[in-house]
C-alpha cells in the first residue's frame, strides 16, 4: 500500500478481511474501548437490569439490489437475524433503517419492504422500530439498509473460543460461496445452464434445532459472511492459539458455483455466505449436532468440514488437505475480494 | 405532484414532515404492521422475558459533515440517545454502523470516530457492537452513520399522548431552530458577525433532572428534530385531537438565527433542533419541571411556549399567537425544508 493510500478509506477496508479487521482495530476499537466492544463477537452481549441480552447491528448496501435468491430487504434481515442465532441468542426485536437516493422508484422500494417484511414473518421477528432518510441522486445508491437487532440468550448455550480444544470438529450446515458467486456473477452479467442462487436464508429456526438437539455441545458459532469460511476459521485460529484443519474433499460446493469461482479467480473459502452457520462442536457430539442440522431444510447437506488441532511452534493457522493429497494454508482475505457482496 | 413524482422517491419524502409520515404510514407501516411499530413513538418499547426495554435506531446523512458545534460523530451520537430519553428511558448501550464512501480520507474519519467516542463517553453510553461497510466513490457522500439503542424505562415515568389534557403546558429547554439553522448557512455560505452554533447535544441529563424533579409530572415528550417544532406539535394534536396554541412571544431564538431564517425564508418552527426536548406537564407541575430543566447547563433557556386547549369543531391544529398580536395556523411541514439536515 503506498503512503497515500494508507490517508484514505479504501473498498478493501470494507471487504471483511484483513484490511477491515486493521481499520476496526486500530481506528475504531482504539477510541471506543470497553470490554464488550472489544469482544468483537456478531453481538455485544450487554447486562440491562436483572436480564442479559445481546445487540447486534449491520447495514446493508449490497449491488445489485436483487439477485438470484434475493434482495436488499431479505438480506437485511437475514443478516442482522443470523447474528443473534450465532451468538446463541432467540431473536426478539429488529429496527430497520433506510437511506434512500432519490429518484428510485416507488415500486423498487415496495418490492424491497416486501421482501423484508415476508422475511421478519417468516423468521418470527417483528421488525418495532426504523428511519427512513433520504439524500440526493448520487449522494448514494439505490437504498442502503442498516438492521440492528436484540435477543435473549437461549438457556444452555454456552459459547466461547475459550472451549474450544484440539480434537473439536467443525461442522457447516451445507454449500459454501452460493451468495458472492451469485452476487459476482450477475456483477459480470455470466449467466449459467444451472442457475447459482444465493443461499440468503434466517437461521435462527436451523440454530434452534441444533441447540435443542444438545444445548451444551456447541463450543462456537459463527455466520462466514464477508471473507467468507477463511475468514472466520482464521479468526477461530488467532483467538484460540490451536490450528484449523480443513479437509477439501469434505467441503460441501454446488459445481455450477466452483465452475463460477474457477472461471473468476476466486477461492471458495473466501467467499462470503448468507445462510451459513459454522459450528464446532467436540467430536463425541459431534454425531448429534450434524443430524439435528441435517433434520431442518436449510441444512440437508451439512458435513463435517474439518477439525481443530494442537498448534505446533508456530503461530496457529488454518491449513487444508486438498483433494489431490497436498496441503496448503488458507490465508485471512486482505479484503478486496467482493466488496458490497451484503 | 406530478404522476411521474408520485412513483418516485424524493428528497422530501426524507424531509420529516407530511410526505415523510405518508411514506412511512402507506409504503412501510402497512408491510410491518404490528402494534409496537404501529405506535411510531421515537422509540419502541417491547417486553423481553420479564423486563421492558426502549429500542431506537437512527441514520445520520448530514451535509456538511462537519459544521459549527458538531459533526456526523457527534449527532449520530445524541440523536439516539435523546430518542431513548424522550421516551423516558436510561439509555444503556448503542450500535455504531458506518457506511464509508471509499476516499474518504482517514483523518476525516479519525476526527469523527473521536468526536463520535467522546461524545457517548460524556453521556455516559457505551457502544457496545458495530458494523463497517466501505462503497464505491460516488455511491455515497463520505460517511453515513447509522446508531440504534437499547434503554431501561425510568421509574415512574409514563408518557402517553393520552395523558394530554386541556390546560396543559407546553415546555422548551432552549433556542429553536439552531441545528437547522447553522447546518444550512453553512451550506449557502452565509456567515454571520455572531457565528450561529448547532444546539446539537445529549438530553439524557436533562431529562433525568427533570424527571427527578417531578417523575410523572412529565405527560409527553419528544425532540423537535428533522421538521421542528411545529412537526412535532402538530403530531401531539393530531394524535390527542387537541389543540394546541403557542406564543409566539414566548418562543427562545437566538436574534442571528431568526436573521438567517428571515434571510433565506424559513419559519422557525419547521427548522430542525438537536439539543431540544418538548415536555407536555400539566399547569399545577410546569413550575417545577421548568425550574428543574433551568437548573441544568442544556435548559438554561427552557421556556413555557404555549398551552394544549380543548377542540373546536374542526380538526385540532396547531396555532400561533403572533407578536404583533394576530393568529395563524402553523402547519405540518411538507418535507422540503431541509434536506440532509441530520
Amino acid at each position: 500500500m503506498t503512503e497515500e493510500q494508507k490517508k484514505t478509506v479504501l473498498l478493501a477496508h470494507g471487504g471483511g478481511g484483513r484490511l477491515t479487521a486493521d481499520l476496526i482495530e486500530k481506528t475504531i476499537l482504539s477510541r471506543f474501548k470497553n470490554d464488550v466492544l472489544g469482544q468483537l463477537t456478531d453481538a455485544a452481549c450487554i447486562d440491562v437490569g436483572s436480564s442479559q441480552f445481546l445487540f447486534t447491528t449491520d447495514s446493508f448496501v449490497v449491488k445489485p439490489l436483487f439477485f438470484n435468491g434475493g434482495d436488499i430487504g431479505k438480506l437485511a434481515i437475514c443478516g442482522t437475524v443470523n447474528d443473534l442465532a450465532v451468538s446463541g441468542a432467540e431473536p426478539k426485536a429488529l429496527s430497520l433503517s433506510l437511506i434512500i437516493e432519490e429518484g428510485l422508484p416507488m415500486e423498487t422500494l415496495e418490492t424491497i419492504l416486501s421482501s423484508a417484511a415476508a422475511t421478519a414473518d417468516s423468521a418470527g421477528v417483528p421488525v418495532v422500530t426504523g428511519d427512513t432518510k433520504v439524500v440526493e441522486s448520487s449522494a448514494a445508491d439505490g437504498i442502503f439498509i442498516n438492521t440492528a437487532g436484540i435477543g435473549t440468550k437461549i438457556d444452555g448455550v454456552n459459547l466461547s473460543f475459550d472451549r474450544i480444544t484440539p480434537g473439536d470438529e467443525i461442522i457447516i450446515n451445507g454449500n459454501i460461496g452460493d451468495h458472492g458467486m451469485t452476487i459476482m456473477s450477475q456483477r459480470e452479467g455470466i449467466k449459467f445452464d444451472t442457475p447459482i442462487k444465493s443461499d440468503c436464508a434466517c437461521l435462527n429456526g436451523l440454530v434452534a434445532a441444533a441447540v435443542k438437539a444438545s444445548p451444551n455441545a456447541i463450543k462456537f458459532m459463527r455466520d462466514p459472511t464477508r471473507g467468507g469460511v477463511a475468514a472466520t476459521l482464521n479468526e477461530v485460529a488467532s483467538s484460540t492459539g490451536l490450528n484449523i484443519e480443513l479437509i477439501e474433499n469434505a467441503l460441501p460446493v454446488d459445481p455450477t458455483v466452483r465452475a463460477a469461482a474457477d472461471m473468476l479467480g476466486f477461492d471458495l473459502l473466501d467467499i462470503a455466505n448468507e445462510g451459513k452457520v459454522i459450528m464446532i462442536v467436540a467430536s463425541e457430539d459431534v454425531e448429534d449436532i450434524l443430524q439435528a442440522c441435517k433434520g431442518h431444510p436449510l441444512g440437508a447437506a451439512s458435513a463435517v468440514i474439518g477439525t481443530v488441532l494442537e498448534a505446533d511452534e508456530s503461530a496457529a493457522v488454518v491449513e487444508i488437505a486438498t483433494a489431490i493429497g497436498g496441503r496448503r494454508v488458507v490465508q485471512m482475505p486482505y479484503g478486496r475480494e467482493l466488496p458490497r457482496i451484503c
